[in-house]
């Protein structure tokens, strides 16, 4: 099953579902109006939403329409929680070597996680809208799970049948930004702006052999200023998959249902698969030639972030943005 | 204006209006459902929710009740957004003095906040449990405030028209977790539990004289096992008043419609006050005597969160809570 949000002008917009070609849609507003409603109460909203799925696929959808990612706001507008793994240690340790230190032993074993801003996500075509280029502005492509209630002690066993959705993100951070508020020891706030999702979010089954182990098996490609700078393989070099990132997450608290756990930035060993932010290619070229020669992203730059199945169709549609000058 | 969330089995609760001396209570119901329906819709909403406010102060209402605060859950029992400040410097100088740090001279000029997990809050009169005393529990007694949309680049003034409403805070902390997560460099996850809230949100202008400067002025009494053990001025030592703390969090991004965002454990530098959180006396005595005497909460142990009018009347309601063991 696909489902969308419509930007209908309303906080929390409209909840559509999206047949699989990702041509056509159809509002869901006689089973739940958001798609937190229906994730306040999946195992009774899900099969109703399956129905109009199965018909929309079979062209006997009643009130279709054509589906346009431009009107998309993100799936979850806005969430009650988003939480964000480091689960391709690898990209941590580039980052960790590229400014000569060592990588804590610990790293492969409890996963880096930081809690996110969630109340102003923006949809997979809106403008990266920013005050200043000197921030540092960098895209992150990650894959996401929406989960369902998980409760305080879960099991990875427990956790992983608990999500009910995965999409695509782009995880917008202000390098610039990072070190001096990184050192004040509490996280993330300044240096993390809003972040965007992938038009459409999907059940685990959509994804068929391609889920397997709690991770996404399929290479997640981005694309900055129409040149293909990366296509990790997601299913490669993720230490921690998402059922171990939910079970860390919920070890001291409830995990609630509409929670959006990340995969952190996706990267993989193999150098030739590219990157997924410009950051790492910025460590990878410190460690090689002692400077970092790619810059950040300048106004006007976009980055489209997309995975496609062994067939070569889009899964989730693509993200697909553009970085402005806020306030001009 | 005094607002309320009545527990009636659904994850948001209902939105009620409570009388200013908290003894009765009637539901909004032809008004908002829940909190954050009101806050969405503000300056529509307030204005009826206050006729309802009026009349239940008037003895008016039309179908009113006896307010229980034992049935109430959060305010705002998830929220989009909950960051939690740390403006009360000379508390963080503390901690750091107990282990012989530096305070760094930014801390005084740059504010402190984390990022809080808001998916899961409990009421004011929850139980907060967790599986392990060896966690080192800690209760944190704090002022939030509760905002309206605050655009991206807003200055402190323009922050301080968007605040809405203020509540009480117990910021629960898990003190042995923190050093190993802090050292890691993301912030907290695991180390801050559900975090609760007082039973009342009150609009600023209940406070009178008290809310000036963006400040509440008046004593903040946290009772531990019925031993009053802190009465700390929340006007005095806060170094950065609420919409300094708001423009802080919107530098990079826009801050959204029921947004909670926290002062950090209230402290005063004199220590006659006493204190809003055990760290706080611990770090007092390991900077006294090289040892920190005053254990940690144990399974059991109760904690109550107050403030007083200078009438002695109270504002919020109490936060009362028990700790106890989960999963037994």
């Amino acid at each position: 099953m696909k489902l969308a949000t419509l930007n209908d002008g309303t906080r929390d917009g409209q909840l559509m579902v999206v047949s699989r070609d990702l041509k056509t849609a159809q509002l869901a507003d006689g089973v739940a109006r958001t798609l937190q409603r229906a994730l306040d109460d999946w195992s009774f909203i899900a099969p109703q939403l399956d129905a109009i799925y199965q018909e929309l696929n079979q062209g006997r959808g009643r009130r279709t329409f054509a589906f346009e990612p431009a009107r998309c706001m993100a799936p979850l507008p806005r969430a009650f929680q988003w939480a964000d793994g480091s689960a391709y240690v690898h990209h941590v340790e580039l980052v960790r070597k590229a400014r000569g230190a060592e990588l804590p032993a610990a790293f492969w074993e409890d996963p880096l996680m930081y809690q996110g801003g969630s109340d102003d996500f923006i949809g997979p075509c809106d403008d990266i809208a920013l005050f200043h280029e000197e921030w540092g502005i960098d895209f992150e492509a990650e894959v996401a799970v929406i989960t369902d209630d998980v409760p305080m002690g879960a099991t990875p066993d427990q956790a992983h049948q608990r999500i009910r959705l995965l999409m695509l993100v782009n995880d917008v951070s202000l390098r610039n930004l990072i070190p001096e508020e990184l050192a004040k020891g509490f996280g993330f706030v300044q240096s993390k702006p809003a972040t965007s999702f992938s038009p459409v979010a999907v059940t685990p089954d959509e994804l068929g052999d391609a889920w397997k182990g709690g991770k996404v098996h399929l290479p997640l490609h981005s694309t900055w200023n129409g040149k293909l700078v990366g296509k990790p393989q997601a299913g490669v070099d993720m230490v921690f998959n998402f059922p171990q990132l939910l079970a860390h997450l919920a070890k001291s608290r409830n995990v609630r249902a509409g929670s959006i756990i990340g995969s952190g930035t996706v990267s993989n060993t193999d150098g030739k698969r590219g990157y997924s932010c410009i950051a790492e290619q910025r460590c990878v070229e410190m460690i090689a030639d002692g400077v970092a020669s790619t810059p950040f992203m300048a106004f006007g730059d976009t980055i489209r972030i997309e995975m496609f199945d062994s067939d070569g169709k889009s899964i989730f549609g693509a993200i697909d943005q553009k970085v402005t000058q806020a306030g001009v």
